[in-house]
Formats: C-alpha cells, structure tokens, sequence
C-alpha cells in the first residue's frame, strides 16, 4: 500500500483513503510497500480474518458497518488471546472505487481503528470482478509467553461466557426475512437492536487483560458458541457439561424463545457473536466475572470442564441432553 | 484457522491440507485462531498482498504456480526491505474445496515455505461465490531500524536492478495470444520461459543481507520498472535518470525488441518483475553488484538518482527522453 506523489488509480485511493488512517510511525505514511512492527520481547500475536460480500456480510449492509465488522471480528480474536491491539494490515478487494462506498468505510475504519488503538500499519488495494473482500490481520502484544490458547481447559474449570449469545444470528434472520423477521414484525427496536449485533461486532478487548490473567484457555465465539466449545475442549483434550438455562440471552432472544419463534438451537449454533469463550479454575471465576462487571460487560458462568473426549453436552433444565442437529457456520 | 477433533468442512480442509504446513512452535499446529511470532528487539517487518484469480494470475493457471506466485510476490517484499523471512498467514477464498486444486496448491506452498524459511503461521478459509483470491501477510525480521525503505534515495546514487525486466508482462502477452504470441510462434522454449516468470516470480531474497548493508532506498519492483522507480523516486524526494540500453533483458526479451514485436516501454511499464530495484552510494555499488554475483545473480547498474522532482528520464541510446505513456499497472 503506497501513496506516492506521482499518483496512479490505486495510490490515489490509498492516498485518500487510507493516509490519514496510517498514524503509526510503523506505517511510514504508507509510502512503503512494508511496515515496521517493533518489539521488544514480547510476543506478537498475529490473527487473520477475512470478511466476504454476501458470505460475512450482505451487499445491502452499509460501509460503515462492513469496515467496522472487518476490523472487530480480528479485534475480537485478540481478545480472546489476551492480547492488546498493536495494529493491522489491510487487504482490499473492489469491483469499483466508488466515494459513495469508500469514503463511509474508511472513515468508519479510522474511528475503529482509533477507538481501539489498532493503527492501520500497511496493505493492498486490488480489482476484483467478483464479491468485494476485506482481509485484515491484525497484531497484538503479549508478555513472552502469555498468549491464552486453547489448550489449557482442564477438568474442573468454569466455562465463561462473555455478553449474550445467538442476537447476531437473529440479526442475520431478521434481515433474510427469517422467523425471527415475522415474529418481530412491530417490535423495530427489538429488530434493530439484532441487525446492529450482526453488523457490528462488540469484540471484549477490554476484558483482555483479566482473560490473560485468569483463563486457562479462550477462544471468541464466531461460528457458534457449541462448535466453537467444541473445538476448544478437543484442543484441550476435555470435555464439557453446559446448563443451557445459564447461557445468557438478550431480552429480544429470551423473549422468541418463550413465543417458540425460535429455538435455542438456533442461538447455540448461530455465528457471529464475537463473544468471548473461556475456561477458568473454580477460584478465579469471580475475580473474571468481577473484571467484567467493572467493564460494565456480562460474563456468565455456563457450564464446567470434564475428563473425557465425547463432544460437550448442552443440557435443559431438566437435565436431558439436547440433541443438536447443527454446531455452528461452516465455509464449506 | 483451525484443526480440531471435531471437523466441520472448513477444519477438515485446514487439517487436511494446510497443518503439514505450520511447521513453526508459534503456529500451534493450526489448532487456534492466533499464531506467536516471537520477537527480542529485532523489528517485525511487515507486508501484505494478495493475489485474484483473472487479475494477478488467469483461470488456467496451475494451482501450484497460483500457491507459489502468492507467497512469492510477499517474499519479494520482504528480500527488498533486507529482512529475513520469518512467517506467512494465508487467506483464501475459495469457491469450491476440491482436492485437485487444493492438493497442488498446498504441496507447492509448503514446498516453498520450505525453500524460502517461511513457515504458514495461521489464516482463514472462506467460501466466495465469485473469484478465487489468495491474500498473504508476511513477516521478516530486520535489526532494530534496519528495513530498508523507500525515502533514502539521495542524488548520486546508483539505481541497480536484479535479473532482468519485463519476462512476466511477455508471459501474460504469450498466455493471453498478444503481440508475444505471435512472435514467438514456433519458439516453445522461449515461450515457456517468459510464461513462467509470470506464473513463478523468482524473489531474490538470497540478496537481502546485502541490500540492507548497501542500499539507501529499495523496493521491489512488481507493478512496472517505470512506476516503481517514480515512486521510490518521489518517496525520497529526489528525481533519476535511467540508461534504457542499460536495463537488463532476457535473451527473449532482447531478441523481441530487436525483431520489433514489442517496444521497450511495454518491458518498463510490465508488471510482475518481482526484481529489487535499489539505490546505493557509489562506493557501495560494486559490492552490492559482487554479493549478486556471489548469488549467482546478475546485479545491473542502469542509472543515477539525480536532485529535482521531476519524474524519472528514461533515456535511449542517442540520449532522447522515451515519452512514455504508461508507467505501470494500475488496479483502478
């Protein structure tokens, strides 16, 4: 990504665009076609996300909420690993250069990116004939050895969950004309309130610090809180009993629920949450619930670690075992 | 990117193909979302760049020159910063998961993670209804202040180029039946030589250490000689004065001209080079020119950065200003 003073069509748009965003002195301005990460002992942890039209986002959601979705599904994986922001490099496919379309995406982004103190550091601007495509990887700081994997969770520990879970996936419902759009029909807020949540993604990077210090592994829930569960209690080589009473819900997804327009499944295997997912020894569950609630963000204990290989059991209030048909998104 | 137990679509493809690749403790075998580059005071070199099927490489490219194009055009970044590979994160956008495509590509990836020590860190697979697109983030480490930028370029230097200019824009002109096509008619060796230095960029990373001892300003040259120098030019502030008889050209390429089936500028405005365009103070020249040649690499002196703000003068043999009316690929 370079803007230079003799400018072509792509470094104009750079230029425009995603100057102003390049506040790191690691970015060089993007003058450069590489940036410059300093170190200095620490890990760096590096994550990378991409976001497609019409796959992670629909061609009739607004810019704004695209560039903010592109950059916070990444945020949200620092999160999880206990990471503070660092920065990030963008990767940019257009069909066309519209002002109409970058202009509230960049703008977007740079407010994002300030919020978060995650500079744009580099990237690369290029034509496709097909779905636009925003590929961001981004990069946090971890003290040596620090980051939060997956393969900590051992028997006995609590399973965390930060906010509420499955309002994204009804968001996603509501604008395709779902369940949830016809059962919502009058309800606008309640509709709006879902759609924001599938647009724009609250990564817990507030919450990093005290996941780093208490969890014995994380993970932020993007494809579905019992496929994502899943595949942490197989990296840690456990399993897990969830009360699915216990798994916090939004007024607007407790409420389909009761009016059986939805069912849990739904919510448990519903992407898009961008939530954090994590195990913690019995004795540190209230210093993390504690840290949340000073972050002013619902972390909920909903089920426990234990010995054994099978898949986790998402059990109802009268202990049976529900049967889910479906874990979570898959690209394929 | 992920390779649990459990395997959705998406994880299985990942296990399948791409954990052979993550060969590097920081990896973590593609079981979390996050990789670790470990860092002790060195810088994190920095660059991305992604690659669209019917923009940077045609539909009927092999899938194992598509793989090694992708990583290849970031490592070329990387030997022209003087940094040191250290790890790649891949993501691809895939249309469909078949195992003829996928299993070429991820061998010759691997392959040349191997060759250039390079190892895939992470990533994310996504499904795309439109293009295929593989976009690459990757790093290198440099000394502390070290990378190699583009604003150091001062009046006097010499402007040096590896290889030979101008192959891969024959290439694309053989594949898509241009003037090279019909030129080249009954010379199948030359045709195939310039078809794969488009497909199988050659970065020159073997040079990298030198470039980091000599030059004042470097970049890689991969949207065209002309552009890229205007750039690296217009970084530094500085202007530049280029020999055109000196560039270096293949056998082909030459043989082209002399036959008048291409004009030079077409060479100098032809993207793809994936060469180390480099600035360096006269004295240094023949060192930097000697490691090439260490290398087994041709190392070319083809002009002098001179002061003023001007575009770059590319001269012909008789001492005329070539008017040339395209400086290089442009995306928009």
């Amino acid at each position: 990504m370079t803007a230079p003073t003799n400018l072509s069509g792509e470094d104009s748009l750079i230029a425009r665009y995603f100057k102003p965003l390049a506040t790191d002195p690691g970015a060089f301005g993007l003058v450069d076609d590489a940036a410059v990460l300093s170190a200095s002992g620490e890990d760096i942890v590096v994550t990378t996300d991409a976001v497609v039209e019409g796959v992670h986002y629909l061609a009739s959601d607004p810019p704004d909420t695209v560039a903010r979705k592109a950059l916070r599904v990444n945020l949200s994986d620092l999160a999880a690993k206990g990471a503070a922001p660092a920065g990030f490099v963008l990767t940019l496919a257009l069909r066309s250069k519209e002002d109409a379309w970058l202009r509230p995406f960049a703008d977007a982004l740079g407010e994002d990116a300030k919020t978060f103190a995650c500079p744009l550091l580099g990237g690369d601007t290029v034509s496709t004939p097909g779905p636009q495509m925003i590929s961001i990887t981004a990069f946090g700081r971890v003290p040596k050895g620090r980051m939060v994997g997956r393969t900590g969770a051992r028997p006995g520990d609590i399973v965390l969950v930060t906010g509420t879970i499955g309002d994204a996936a009804l968001g996603l419902d509501v604008l395709t004309g779902g369940a949830a759009a016809t059962a919502l029909a009058s309800d606008i807020a309640a509709k709006d309130a879902l759609i924001s949540r599938y647009r724009i993604p609250q990564p817990r990077n507030m919450l990093a610090q005290a996941v780093r210090d208490h969890a014995t592994a994380a993970m932020d829930v993007s494809d579905g809180l019992a496929g994502d569960l899943t595949k942490l209690c197989a990296a840690s080589g456990v399993s897990a009993i969830v009360n699915v009473e216990t798994v916090p819900l939004s007024a607007a997804a407790a409420g389909l629920i009761v009016r059986k327009a939805i069912c849990v499944e739904t919510l448990l295997a519903g992407g898009d949450d961008y939530e954090v997912l994590c195990t913690v020894p019995p004795a540190q569950s209230d210093a993390l619930i504690a840290a949340g609630r000073a972050a002013g963000l619902a972390v909920t204990a909903i089920g426990t670690i234990v010995a054994g290989h099978e898949r986790p059991r998402f059990l109802d209030g009268q202990g049976q075992e529900l049967a889910l048909k479906r874990l979570s998104y898959s690209h394929f």
